[in-house]
């Protein structure tokens, strides 16, 4: 018979099992924090119908679309977790309680070309939480407390969370005359680390900001110090426009209740550069850098939106959402070298019977060990100890608990430390408590 | 501005946050039993080439493939998690430690019509072990020892893992002299149970088989009595077959080795009806009955195949496995009434400040009960007592935390189960252990 070639399609993550079960973890992780922090978990469908999903979308977004016809409906794989929260929520409203804390952590798609870490198809760790009408200023601090819990679980090094106020900026370009090129010059501006201050002067003027105002601006951008100094600085920087002097009051409260939530100083500071894309931001945005590893731009952003809504009911709901791209950070902190792979799997013994005469007994031990909630793997096969051996080695079992006859007899087992290859027999009753000593 | 009906597309299932609580309860249950036993994650692509999926497939599942283009590759959907484990072992061979043993608990597509309680997205619920060349009868028994624990950690009443063996059958029928007609004698004795025995005889007569064979045929498939009075009975029926008689050396072993895995003898029970559809099925199969609802069919099914991977590759690679349908059980135990929501959020606290004056000490109280490992969630909106207390009796959260200038004065909070309604002022930091003490 002729073979097909095994493969997958390019910008598609497939992982080995080590690599799958550190994922996990950073997985795991995530949500543990996520529900510790009351969010609620939802599952939307992967398909949705293309002229829901699509309401809002145009331009590049729709050209990277999933988007295929079955049985006659227009259906599209989602490309984010914000549309179809927007669409539950407006679906749903009538039976959700408000503040809506929800969380989703699943796989979105977009048929990118395919580059060196850009993903085709890729985990979104959201959480957002939506109001009606309105949502109190708390949440904007909240929701990097949760990152803030996240990051320093998940134990990849010093990270800083960066945030800003849209009404800042806005206020300020508003009070320097160039109120209808906010959206030009925010998208400039949102350049500046990646192309630097030159190539931004140059851009403004091309935009046709004069000057004067140009250095207005970047000195207004350059505004540096603690997060204190930076809120005095803008108090006297003399604008009175109401948008602005919003945009300062709220940014001090979000630091004021950040260090209520217990977060470090040094984990998050004001930065008037960052504006973030996305148009419908409207008041607080995040991003989240890791210090090592600047380079790898925010593994974390979000922000405060009017009206998630818009496209589905009158109804008006704020809310506040950040978003980390697990895969992405999973394979460029693989690339860097970061993740550590612990095991293949889940299981911390490999009991091991030395005949067919020992299998009773390795099954009543391998018992013993899973209902003290120890995972345990067994091997059956009629191989040699060598083998055995190499089986719990290629994994990354710890422990090695080998049955032969003597011990079958005494009641007992040899537990043997995969690590240190120290050896000792035990009464099985005393495995698993030794185990979890260890 | 015109707005989309929110809608998602008929056969999909969303659930509100108390059904999805419940639903990832018996995710995480699962899970946790797959991972007891030393099954390795994995999570493979949602979207694979159409090539490679449907390698083997054909007639009935072709045409309920969602498959579509998309820069010029032909893709899929997967429509199951036994195509994609093949190619996964073909494609990673050399990495992988064998026996393989993998579990995948993820979606999985297909387009059929929507009727009740099918779905067109929904998880599958997996594991399988993968030998090289060979694989361990034990692992026959070790798979109905996972879904033993399973279904007693789901706690969703009595059940029943029902096992033949496909050696069994084949060898009788050839020892009948229907050996070139035993898949489609084996394909109506499998619609025993939905149409009767008359109708199995007469489609039995259609089929050609003579009416003292049919006799012989029924009389085999109604020996009926305790496990091992079933292997006395196919001990002594007299037939010489070489297959038959490995059949039943197999399942009398793999009835021993379930007896060593602790699995309770009214959990299991052999049954010479189960053929399972599935052509690649070769020895031990299963399927899965609640007792309190038969008419849910088998929710669990499964059993052992002699070659995965013949469409990838030349090697011969036996494997067994189970899988659990959680989409349509859940959907099943709902409509029967089974499944109780408890909550539809994670936090167990509800931190409620009386006044903005509270919320500083609000969120010290939420950082320590998270820190101790209760999720807690903080009403911020500045609403009335009523109001707060309904999103925490609407959410099911089972306790409130609430402070006023008092309780923030004295270092204390007012802990008030909502169950009971009773009150009572407590140490701060004397409230995770009350917590978790009740």
């Amino acid at each position: 018979m002729d073979k097909v070639q095994p493969r997958i399609l390019s910008g598609f993550m497939e992982l080995l099992p080590a690599d799958q079960m550190s994922f996990n973890k950073m997985y795991d992780t995530i949500r543990s924090v996520y529900e510790r922090f009351g969010f609620l978990p939802l599952d939307t469908p992967l398909i949705e119908l293309s002229d829901v999903l699509l309401a809002k979308a145009g331009g590049e977004t729709e050209k990277q679309i999933y988007r295929f016809e079955k049985g006659g409906s227009d259906l599209s794989l989602r490309f984010d977790l914000t549309v179809p929260l927007a669409r539950y929520v407006s679906q749903h409203f009538q039976d959700i309680a408000f503040p809506f804390k929800r969380y989703q952590m699943s796989k979105v798609f977009r048929g990118e070309k395919p580059q060196k870490g850009r993903f085709r198809e890729f985990y979104q760790c959201d959480i957002d939480v939506i109001g009606v009408d309105e949502l109190d200023l708390i949440y904007d601090a909240e929701m990097p407390a949760v990152i803030y819990n996240v990051f320093r679980e998940l134990n990849f090094g010093d990270f800083v969370i960066r945030i800003n106020n849209r009404k800042i900026l806005n206020g300020f370009f508003k009070s320097v005359g160039y109120e209808n090129k906010i959206a030009d010059i925010l998208r400039i501006i949102d350049k500046l680390e990646k192309i630097g201050i030159e190539n931004v002067r140059r851009e403004l003027a091309d935009l046709g900001v004069d000057s004067a105002s140009s250095d207005k601006i970047l000195s207004f951008i350059g505004i540096r110090g603690g997060n204190d100094e930076i809120i005095e600085s803008l108090k006297g920087c003399g604008i009175s426009d109401e948008t602005f002097l919003c945009g300062v009051d709220e940014i001090e409260q979000v630091i004021k209740y950040l260090r209520g939530f217990g977060v470090s100083e040094d984990c998050f500071m004001i930065d008037l550069t960052i504006a973030r894309g996305l148009d419908y931001y409207t008041g607080t945005v995040y991003e989240t850098v890791l210090k090592d590893f600047p380079s790898m731009g925010s593994v974390c952003s979000g922000g405060r939106y009017d009206n998630l809504t818009e496209y589905y009911t009158d109804k008006k709901l704020p809310g506040i959402g950040i978003s980390i791209g697990l895969t992405r950070l999973f394979y460029q902190l693989k690339e860097e070298g970061v993740i550590k792979n612990e095991a293949s799997t889940p299981a911390k013994c490999l009991v091991i019977p030395m005949s067919p005469d020992n299998v009773g007994f390795a099954l009543e031990a391998a018992g013993i060990l899973r209902n003290s909630g120890i995972p345990t793997d067994v091997y059956y096969q009629a191989k040699g100890m060598k083998h055995k051996m190499k089986y719990a080695d290629r994994l990354g079992i710890p422990y090695a608990v080998i049955i032969g006859d003597d011990e079958q007899t005494a009641g007992e087992v040899m537990l043997k430390s995969m690590a240190s290859g120290e050896q000792q027999r035990i009464k099985l009753n005393e495995l698993p408590a030794k185990i979890k000593a260890e």
